[in-house]
């Protein structure tokens, strides 16, 4: 049988070097893992125990496609504890994660050869699911002056006609930046004075060493926002995410939704409406992430890596490595095979620049963390004699 | 913001009709449900006992896109036992839910404006999953003589242009029949002969009654074949499914996978892979689907509606009401107003035809069966005079 022609989607290269280190773990070394984007920890405690009980007594079966109700009354509490927002909750639709929340939002709003435009560096698998839909994505080159986040200016010098769409991620991945409320202000005004849709990822809402993240939700009603029990809830796994709509999609996406998932996973379901009385738990892991943070910015600091955008939330470090390197992918090989260190060549998030960059992860443990930044400060000082 | 065209998918006639029921429910009444396409039984004990383990002492991370390995192994030993064939492991992807494995398959065959064949009466959500993704289904008007399966005269019959590919279900959903050995190798060379993608949807697999159904996996590797944990195994919101797929397509479905799901639910992987060990539990389940269906013959024929086509599988009968009514959907609300029990109009599932048919499921329990047949002979005593 043939393959459709947008079925060519790029390959995770994170997921070459995951498999590299896993090589090496049966080899019998020690690999310190700052190339995932999850969380050591577990589901919250009181999250795997309603799971336990649910086991004894609940059938499971299909929930409505929605969501279940007194999850997205839940959810609705969390904005207004966040963001002190009275969300109704009928505008909340429980996802398969936050992945099956793109999948919605991209065929509710954008039709075949549709253009949207997503900041570089970014999350590899907007491109990708983008194209997978037969849809155009465009990459905006975004300033280190900027922190890596797109601004009006990025949208004006898109070349090639109107861009249909616009996705932003505060914070984001790779690099840990935050819009700020007047620059996410700025990004929706001008996505609404051209009618393109905007689309804000938060789905490392929680994760803030500082102000606060903002939510476009703030801001506008007019806009699709996506989250998830991955991150802060330390629910990876578990494919339970959400998305809030405006009120005038919630028929449309309730179709698409019925057809395309028939609903979010019924177990992972019950057990997010626990985890979001886990907040202690919750705070307990953000201290840990706090505490990497830190140790993560002393350490690559150390270590010659000093030209990076301090990040405001999620567990990622985005580093310029240009002044060693311009192949980032043999730089992360080198590193993996010369001092048991797994990181994610940029390229992931930036296919034009990335080969200069790296993306450190600092979600697993500080015993970890700091293993591993005294093996990659020896490891500099002898490849590069950074002092 | 505007929607997009290919989001306007058709609504789910039977999703009204539980709303309905769920309102009179609210109200008091005791309603019978035949409308329900899922088993009132739990997982099997066995996969809910092995999942309150895993809640003490796994993290349930992310599993790797294509699912735990365990897994896809014990699922390459269903097919040893149920069908006698020696499947790789490495061909099997295990998805969330067929919903999952029917966005994959269909964006790694289908480029935007393809056109596929699909059996009518056929499962809806083909149809809608195929517009999301900007593909045309191409409905085939199957007769009661062929008991509602396409054969490939159906296929030649399409006007306008090639086809790309064709679905089929065996045993289908609303009809219960199940293709032979020989129609489904006719369908097979059919689509083969004209460069067509075959996927056959086998997720009723295990629910027969008499020959076991036959997979397309017997006749050829080059199709794809989707199966799913929600109904032999009773675990409906569960979300999780497999997929079996030509090897060379291997790569592209993983990558698809990658960024479109990132992995199925790893808690719902875990309850499968237990459930796989509790064939006891899901034959004592069958045995009970048998026992309803004999119930369902008797009674439907006694209500004087005989015209069906006895089923082989599954848990659906399909009845032309004809004799009585040519508007489906008023007959379903006047059993719901009148006699308490909830049925699917069968324009969900053929809009050209289904006006004049009802799709009965017997997934529940027998004292439910048994009620409905009463409360239904009645009726139709009433309303229709049958003797």
């Amino acid at each position: 049988m043939k393959r459709a022609r947008r079925s060519a989607v790029d390959p995770f290269i994170v997921m070459d070097v995951m498999a590299a280190a896993a090589r090496a773990e049966a080899a019998g070394r020690r690999i310190i893992h700052m190339e995932v984007g999850q969380p050591a920890t577990p589901a919250p405690a009181g999250a795997r125990a309603a799971l336990e009980r649910a086991m004894r007594d609940q059938p499971m079966g299909y929930t409505v496609a929605l969501g279940l109700p007194e999850l997205r009354e839940a959810i609705a509490g969390l904005y207004r504890r966040r963001h002190g927002i009275a969300l109704d909750p009928a505008r909340i639709v429980v996802t398969a994660g936050s992945s099956g929340a793109f999948l919605l939002a991209f065929t509710a709003l954008f039709d075949a050869g549709a253009r949207v435009a997503l900041g570089e560096p970014g999350y590899p698998s907007y491109r990708q699911i983008l194209r997978a839909l037969d849809l155009v994505p465009v990459g905006l080159p975004c300033a280190a002056r900027n922190r890596y986040q797109p601004v009006p200016e990025d949208l004006e010098a898109v070349a090639g006609g109107a861009l249909d769409g616009l996705i932003v991620a505060s914070p984001a991945n790779p690099s840990g930046t935050m819009l700020s409320r007047d620059a996410m202000r700025a990004l929706i005004a001008h996505a609404r004075a051209r009618n393109m849709a905007f689309i804000s990822d938060e789905i490392y809402h929680g994760i803030e060493y500082g102000a606060p993240a903002v939510s476009a939700l703030e801001i506008s009603d007019d806009v699709y926002v996506i989250n998830s029990f991955s991150k802060y809830f330390s629910m990876t796994g578990w494919r339970v995410g959400w998305m809030v709509v405006p009120e005038d999609h919630l028929r449309t996406i309730e179709r698409l939704a019925q057809n395309m998932f028939i609903c979010a996973p019924h177990v992972s379901q019950r057990a997010a409406l626990a985890a979001l009385d886990c907040e202690d738990e919750c705070q307990a892991n953000l201290a840990q992430y706090r505490a990497n943070r830190a140790l993560m910015l002393d350490g690559l600091k150390a270590a010659g890596l000093e030209r990076i955008a301090p990040p405001d939330g999620a567990f990622y470090i985005y580093a310029d490595v240009s002044r060693y390197s311009d192949d980032s992918l043999a730089l992360s090989r080198d590193l993996l095979d010369s001092a048991g260190i797994a990181v994610t060549p940029g390229l992931d998030f930036d296919p034009a620049r990335g080969a200069r960059t790296l993306r450190f992860s600092y979600a697993r443990s500080p015993e970890d963390i700091a293993e591993g930044l005294t093996r990659l400060a020896a490891f500099m000082k002898e490849r590069f004699a950074v002092p």
